[in-house]
């Protein structure tokens, strides 16, 4: 339960990490949307291990396959469905785990809520179930791209090292300019020292993803409980490793009186804009027409190098030291599934908008 | 559409904050749950306003009526529906805004959406609605009694000052010795003080709410996307104000090494437990047991009684002085809005579970 | 749970039959939609109780009051609140089966699945739950004239007693121009006939209701599990009473050769038409331009006044007369709840179909 | 939209009938629940095309794998996602129809919904389809197994030859003692003969099938919208050819006065039973403990080798002769199909009831 995403473009997901495959179904993309696997390899591409040293080195080419919703490069309107194959699982490499809770992982969950062995269910907690929202936030965005809607994130911080990006100008060959996806060039060198040097210390880090989605219509977002900022704000969580959402000024506008806060409304060419955009985008739960402006704060990877002492499945002390591939910090990797995600949010309330504007 | 929340305990609230009424329906309560309007007015009248001199001065009793789904102080298993009714609505006090949009609120996002006068459809961005929502909360914690499950939210800051609080010990009746709501006794008068100061400013002052669960089981929260912190990000965010979420340490894991952040678990009196709980309770979106630790960051209120710039219907300039009564803090009333969806999320999630404990 | 139907014209009924009230909310209504209480009124009338000598002389005025959701007789796109009080509920006259098992009544399973008391929660299994699905689908048809489209129901046999009515032509004059609702003038007074001596005979009667939509564009309905007659049939099947549904030739086509089944296509006045419609106009559950027919088969009301051996709640032998108001016949007032819920159907998928036609 | 069925047990279908594969993943199956391949291959055969000389000969050995939710022969709890590759898929026996609508087929409801080619998202439309459904009702069966419920379907009449079948003893063993899945022994062999016979005439022909449910607890099912009754006429109304519906007596109830119809309850061997089960074991939409009875009845397949005539895409009267291969009978392969959909609805209303059963 809990593996479907969105109300009219609903994705739904499988695949265990260290299973045969990976894959996810999309049901209500609507037909005759231009789609080819190239679209959805490209971003894959960014989202695979091994692709330099900032990440895991586990081996996999995320190669993308179109079982079905698609004909002569087209969307058919009937369920589209997408398969990678898993290639580098190597499971020999979790032996010394099977016996063993990581501290902070999803084993000791997975295990009481399912009752299952540790190194089975618990492979819907990898991070490599992701590959898997990409793929479908791919075929999200050629559905945007008809509305001229476009989403950039990237890292705006490692830990203490804080990039400076102007969210009107940000793009993403900015963003890939660098492997560790920081569009600010002053700091992305600084970032990727430090993460080699955290990587060399057998530990992990974290940061802040941001992302800037602009070119959205006023009116899209469904109060009450169905708010463009509430629906962000649960993908942007799922995302492993996600414990922190802000929209604008987030907890920033805590320390913000009102009066400085309210974005004054004005009249320019032929359009309703706001002088400022504290609120980022989105009021009442609806989007105004400016850029929406969320972030995303990411935990450390709990996956690390040095011993740590934990309990076994029979609840002994004893010590775990992790041999397994992973990333020292997810962020560079992890950019592309905060787009994926906030394109599949919208993409979902722009189909919903639909509904009401006929009348 | 978006007026329903939940999957298996669904609530569907309806009423505007000029109209006649508001309510809510709950689908999916179980039968034989002890339930009397005693239970939900209590509630109630910590989120009516009039309480005091921080809050809006409207006059409403908010008293609650159970129209069905209960007999003999029991619930039956069929839709429980209740309703409050709206005694002081006065549009004459929004005469002023009926033909210009108030800077950063939902007048002009609900407009452009529904195409609808602007002082009707909006009342659902009123932070009126929220009473339902209280409503319902009240039947989940009934539920959430036979779990042993005991949520507590409270004013953690306002704009600067900081509070600082047990999660372990506090209790509802710290938080409501004061009408701030702060059960930090040594800085609640200073909270006071300031909103005061800011009421007198016709300005408004936003901070944070922080709660915590304790006695949630482990195993609750479904993989991958329906995550137990993903549903409450959600829960939290469509609160009106709600600007950013944070679960666990939230952004301050950012600023962590994964070798401080992991929680290290340990065995003592047949439990599992963790040595920290950086995780806030919630590993790889499952319960893991620890209380589970969230907040919620809120914007100041947009209605202000300061003249602002703003533009009318005809998108002309003008400025706008509203007289409406408003709060100067959102916070203090709030908190029972926070713990209703926090209620209504682990119940939803606790019945999903029921599914899956049977093999 | 279970209280809910459609996707995105979303309706949630509550109230038992011996309770306070009844109502419905319909969250999904798009904003700008004429609608008023007269509007709602009419369609209730046709079905509440008292209304002639052929069924329950149950008093209820059924009066409608629209709590939310509408503003200067147009929809707000917020969620519509109707509310129908409960006037004549005559507990006492219930007294005889407090403790005593109807025979084929739900007061048995409703008792067994919620452990509840059989006048309680049983009272959901009444029809006079169906006052709400009535109110529902007028503001549902409502939608419906700005598509052009029409249903219409009838009494298309009572027991063996069979009409014979045009179904290009059949209109809601020509039903309610009795008071059985069956256009067929030649055979109605016989149904009213019937009925009446069954009614003396303190037994009850069942029968069939059809109906025909016209006017739905090509197109609507959502294969493969959403289709068109799927949904149709679920919604005409959770009608109290409801045995068997079928569309087109229905049963009927099981005795023909695909040769003889097939409808012919073929182009005239600028439009794709069927020589014959033995499909009913749903095609691979989709609609193909023709119009819809579909059927209804309801068996007998389970209450009658003849004495009927059963057990009591101790499980013991013993025997019931029951004294309650009820109809010997349910299919006159029935028709305008097969009406709503076929409008309900046809509003949602009307709707859906909005998110597939941009592109 | 609309490749989704099921609330907590929720299945999601995908595949073109000409595409590269098919496929169903399941979400929301409790772990621990044993299954294998073999388990679904052995309910795969029974519908698999090629069988014998009454079905298509189109060779399809639907060979199933399991790609994810399975670990050492037991569920996990998460997505469970079932393939089964296309392997002859002929695309040169439908150049005859690339232009022309086949009449009564879903070539042009399909063409008009979606605006795509006609050979290619219409191959949702073939009962190639059903595939996944019956590989999703194998892995419900095992579920069904541990409440020790049972389904047997069977072909109940072809066109005017009717079966007489003992819903007490009935087995899947008798069943499937006859290539056309009829039970009764004395008419097999003449719907055999006639079927036979229609296939040489290039005709096809239609029928009924019935179900029984047997060892159903009482209380299964949920009024008002979701009764249980409701959810089945869905189910098997989105089968491929499937017209009418009945529970129980069906439209036979609609001959039968109250007197007649209503099912006595006693009690004997500490057990509540009903003398007759005129209802099929469903009352108010909640099953009452008897076996649930259904049956559907499906018109004759529109694919018939005779020459017809129809109209082009640019609306020009012609002429068709479907040279395709094509099934003359539907019947004897739609019987797993009917067992996969009612064990679905099964499956899904047991797991909605643990969520009622624990206060």
């Amino acid at each position: 339960m809990g593996n479907s995403f969105g109300k009219l473009f609903q994705i739904t997901t499988w695949g265990e990490s260290h299973g045969t495959a990976l894959g996810v179904v999309i049901d209500g993309c609507p037909s005759n949307i231009p789609l080819t696997t190239t679209h959805i390899q490209q971003e894959l591409d960014r989202r695979k291990p091994g692709q330099n040293n900032l990440v895991t080195p586990r081996e996999e080419s995320d190669q993308i396959s179109i079982l079905s919703g698609v004909y002569q490069d087209k969307t058919l309107g009937t369920p589209i469905s997408l398969f990678i194959a898993n290639k580098d699982a190597n499971p020999s490499e979790y032996k010394e785990i099977q016996n063993k809770y990581r501290p902070s992982h999803a084993d000791y969950t997975y295990h009481k809520k399912f009752n299952t062995p540790i190194l089975s269910g618990g492979g819907r907690a990898s991070a490599r179930e992701t590959a898997t929202r990409v793929a479908a936030g791919a075929v999200a965005k050629q559905l945007l791209r008809s509305f001229n809607i476009d989403v950039v994130a990237w890292v705006d911080s490692v830990r203490h090292i804080q990039a400076s990006v102007n969210t009107d100008h940000v793009s993403r060959e900015h963003v890939d300019a660098t492997t560790v996806r920081c569009p600010d060039s002053a700091v992305s060198q600084q970032m990727i020292d430090y993460i080699s040097t955290i990587k060399k210390q057998k530990d992990s880090v974290g940061g802040v993803i941001k992302a800037v989605i602009r070119g959205v219509p006023v009116g899209i977002g469904n109060p009450v409980f169905d708010k463009l900022d509430a629906d962000l704000a649960k993908a942007l969580m799922s995302i492993p490793a996600a414990k922190a959402i802000a929209i604008g000024e987030g907890y920033q506008s805590t320390q913000m009186l009102g009066s400085e806060h309210n974005d004054i409304l004005y009249y320019k060419d032929d359009k309703v804009r706001t002088k400022t955009n504290h609120a980022g985008g989105i009021v009442g739960g609806i989007s105004n027409g400016e850029s929406i402006i969320i972030s995303v704060g990411f935990k450390p990877p709990s996956s690390i190098g040095k011993t740590q002492p934990t309990i076994d499945l029979d609840n002994n002390e004893t010590s775990l030291t992790f041999q397994g591939r992973h990333d020292p910090c997810v962020l560079p990797r992890a950019v592309p599934v905060v787009e994926a995600m906030i394109q599949l949010v919208l993409t979902d309330h722009i189909l919903r908008q639909q509904c009401n504007t006929t009348f």
